[in-house]
Parts: C-alpha cells; structure tokens; sequence
C-alpha cells in the first residue's frame, strides 16, 4: 500500500491507473478505521481494481463547539489497518493543501440538509459537500463507498453527484454494529465504560422502534412512535435526545404516518459531551438495505 | 459537426474521445454566435483535437427581472456558424435536462462575486459557476475557454477549478471588439441604432482611462479616474452607469491608486433597459492581456 500526502502525487498515480484501464473505488474517511471501514474497503476490494482510501478530517465540516480538536487520529495505526484490508492508497493530505490560502468555493445541497443532524450542525453538510467533490476531482474515481449509518450524508452525495452531473457510481454500505449492537463509530472511543453501556438506548430504541412497526400494522402515528422512543433515551442516564425523527428515505421529510418508505434517524447526546447517531429502515427485517440508485 | 440534445449521447461521445486519447476543448455558450464566440471556438481548435460548445441559456444565473425570456436564441443560425467555425460538437441540451425536479446543488464561489457585477446581480455567479461544473463533469474537457470580456466570471471559474480541483486548464481570450470598439456580446442585439451608438461610450471611457493613466503616471487616485469616466458615461444620452471600478486584477479587491495590476471594469444600462460591459487592464497598452495561470 502507497501512503500519499500531497494532491500531485495522487493526480500522477491515478492517472496512471485510469490510463490503464483500471477501475479505481473511492472510500473517504475521517480516520480511526474500525469494522465499519474496513466493510467499506472489503466492498471497494470487490468492485474495483484500486482501492483509494481518503483520510482526512475535514475541518469546515465541524462547527463550532464539536469535536475537530479532539479527533481520534493515528496514522501509524490507520496505515496497517488499511494494508491488511488490502488498499492500494492511502491519501493523507495537509489541511492547508486541501484548503489552501484564498480558498473560497463551496457546495451545498439545499432540501436533503434541512432536517435531521442539519438542523444542529447547519454547515455540517456544506463542509462534507465541498471536501467530497474535491476528493471526486482529484482522484477521479469509478465507484465511491459511504457507511449508511451517516445516512442523511449519504443522501446528499447521491444528490450532489445527480446534480452536478459526476461521473461515477455511489454505493451505500449497511450499518456495522458491534456485538451488543452500538453502530460502529470514531466516536465510540469518546465514551467510557459507563458512557459505552448507555449507548446501547440506540440500538434499543431501533429494535422497539422495528418492533412496535410490527405489531401495529399500517398508519402508525409517527409520533406515537417517537415519543416512546424519545422516553426509552430520556430515561437512560446521561442521555439526550437531539432529534428522533422518522422521515422518506429518499426526500428524508418528515412523515405523519409510519409508511411504505419510512426510515427512523436519530441523535443521542450522551454526557452533553458525545454525540452519536443512528438509523434503521422502519418497512423491512433488515436494518438498512442498500439502495444505489 | 454533431448536434446533441442529451447529457447521455454526449457522456456517450466524450468518453470515446477521451479513451481514444483525444483531447479535449469545451467553450461553454448561451448561443446567438459573434466573432467573440468563434474567436473562443477557433482558439479551442487550435489546442484541442475534439471542440466541444455548449449552447444553453441558463435560467439560473438570471435575476427576476432580468433579459431570461428575451435573450436571443437562433439554433440554425448558431449551427451554422459553428459548424463554420470547425467544431466537433454542440450540445444543445433542455433546461428540464440540466435542472430536473428536485435538483438543489449549488456551487458558489465568495469573495470574487461580491463586488462589481455580483453586487447588483446577488445570484449570477452562483448560477453560473453550478452550471460550469455540471459541464465539467458531463464534458470531462481538457481545457475550458471562457471569454475576458466577462472578466469576473472567467476569475469566478478559475477560482473554482483551483478550490475544486477540477482537473483542465482554463484559458482566457481577449475581448473581440467591433470596429468602432464596441466589445462583443449577444446583448448587442438589443440595442436600436441610436443606442448603438450611444453604447461607444463604453468604450470611449477605456481609451479616456488609459491615456490618464499613461498621462498622469504612477499613484493616480481611482477616484480621479471613476469620476470622469462616470462623467462620460452619465452625460451620454440614454446612458446610466452601474458601476465603474479600478480593482485588482486577481482579487477583483477595489483600489486606492492606480496600480500595476489594476484593471478597470464598467457596467452601463442603456435606456435602462440594456446593460452592457466592459473591462481593460490600465497598466498595459493592450486592452486585456491574456493570463492563463
């Protein structure tokens, strides 16, 4: 695996690449790989003849008072990571070669960032947006890879590449948990032991949430649904509810009744301190299937 | 010469070329052909082997009230000329195409579009620089030839190419001029007789600025330079000025003095009804001198 820290040196090898006929596969990363990653280059691995794996934490996508600072970072540990996971580049760059002095472009979808983790984090998705088409023009990939577990981000990237007319193919992969249930996560490492055990109202609130979906047939009230939900967190010691919303999966606007196309997204603040997400289709066993169209 | 309608027959056509090794010149248009376009075009065909033009009148770098539904449009005409003109391919593509329902992406670009034609037009730049992205990536061109007569554009799209990392050069091409010095531009077609030749004071107000500038030497106030061009232009029959500045060539920044890289931009509504502009670099003795970088 190449290890690559400057925008040169990645346009001369994919470039290479393309005029070779190979099929280059994009996973964009903010680092501290886990399961959840590594799932995202396995499918890359299967789809493409190079796997390029972006590691960058991108600043303009946090706000103010989040977590940039904080950031799990290792690159040393990343590296072997994503050698085992059999990724042909790694593509580290310098923030100040991403967004050098004078930068001052910036794309934004509108509709898909009204609600859900964009009515906290208004320029969230502005930021991923940006540094997302950079990364599509610099290494001019085939095929990308997004977790669907960073659902509404997913959203916007299929929209962005719709709209402006990018050639290549998105594909989302299924949330990873792990044993207990927690949805994969950098984050994760932010909780403590006890932080770690009340995470898990989550993944609770998803399995009452597919449950009580079950039982109750159609036109369930989705506030029926969500107000349960918003209890089984509430309750939980040192949680909060952000948002607990169910929404189209494709427009990701609110719905009055549990339909057809419902999913359930939401945020739990844990401690004031992490915050995590989490999502589940409302009409299927499964989680989440991958939809990529 | 091939006339395409539609993003597919020419993502279709494009990506032959490229894996041919083909390369690649767009000159993206609105239509309605003078030497302006078909110096831009024959430029492309010199650095080029495939010359692409793109004919389509953006509705969304438009404001309310502004020459949408009037501006001209001659698709026979313009096939003609650019056939003439020796280019491979003119994609003519409809306005449900490039903005289908529920199309939200913009790209915008910040500081550059504050001043001069971004003041007074808020939303222009934003639709144009979403537009040229989209056709980046459906054309995928080597190299992009935009005209200096829209001088803030052509910096708004260069800025763009170096934030987004689009992939081609951009070139600009000096501003065609008729004899009498009228700049080039559809517009023109607006204009009856007498305003034609009211609309030379345009350009009399670059000859009027560049010989002070030559006369009066280095630290000439840009205050000194404005109001006698606004004078020119004011006293002209039918005549108004939207703005006349001496900014800096690279930052569109307004300026103190006269520099060395000054430049002077003006914008004149005729008859309120018809707004031309203008530009020229005030330290040269050229009007505008290319700079590809």
């Amino acid at each position: 695996m190449k290890l690559v820290r400057t925008i040169d040196e990645l346009t001369h090898i994919v470039k290479a690449w393309r005029s070779e006929g190979k099929i280059i596969g994009l996973v964009p990363t903010m680092g501290w790989f886990h399961q959840g990653h590594l799932s995202l280059m396995e499918m890359a691995r299967g789809r493409a003849d190079k796997v390029v794996v972006s590691l960058f934490i991108n600043p303009i996508q946090f706000g103010l008072g989040e977590d940039l600072s904080t950031y799990p970072y290792d690159l040393d540990r990343d590296m072997q990571l994503a050698e085992k996971a059999g990724v042909d580049l790694l593509f580290a760059p310098a923030a100040e070669d991403i967004y050098p002095v004078g930068f001052q472009t910036a794309v934004s979808v509108k509709n898909l960032t009204q609600g859900l983790c964009g009515a906290s984090r208004p320029d969230h998705f502005g930021g991923v947006a940006t540094v997302v088409a950079k990364l599509f023009n610099m290494v001019q990939p085939h095929l990308a890879i997004f977790g669907e577990k960073d659902y509404q981000q997913l959203a916007v990237i299929r929209q962005m590449v719709r709209d402006l007319n990018f050639n290549l193919e998105i594909f989302g992969h299924p949330i990873v948990r792990e044993s207990d249930g927690l949805a994969m996560s950098s984050r994760n490492s932010y909780l403590n032991k006890e932080e770690r055990r009340h995470a898990l109202c989550l993944h609770r609130s998803i399995q009452y949430a597919k449950e009580m979906v079950e039982k109750a047939g159609p036109k369930l009230p989705v506030v029926k649904l969500t107000d349960e939900v918003k209890r089984i967190i509430n309750t939980t010691p040192g949680c909060a509810v952000d948002y607990v919303e169910v929404v189209d999966k494709d427009t990701l606007l609110p719905s009055e009744y549990v339909e057809k196309n419902s999913m359930m997204a939401l945020a739990v603040k844990i401690n004031d301190r992490v915050r995590l997400i989490d999502n589940t289709r409302l009409d299927l066993k499964e989680s989440v299937v991958p939809d990529n169209k």
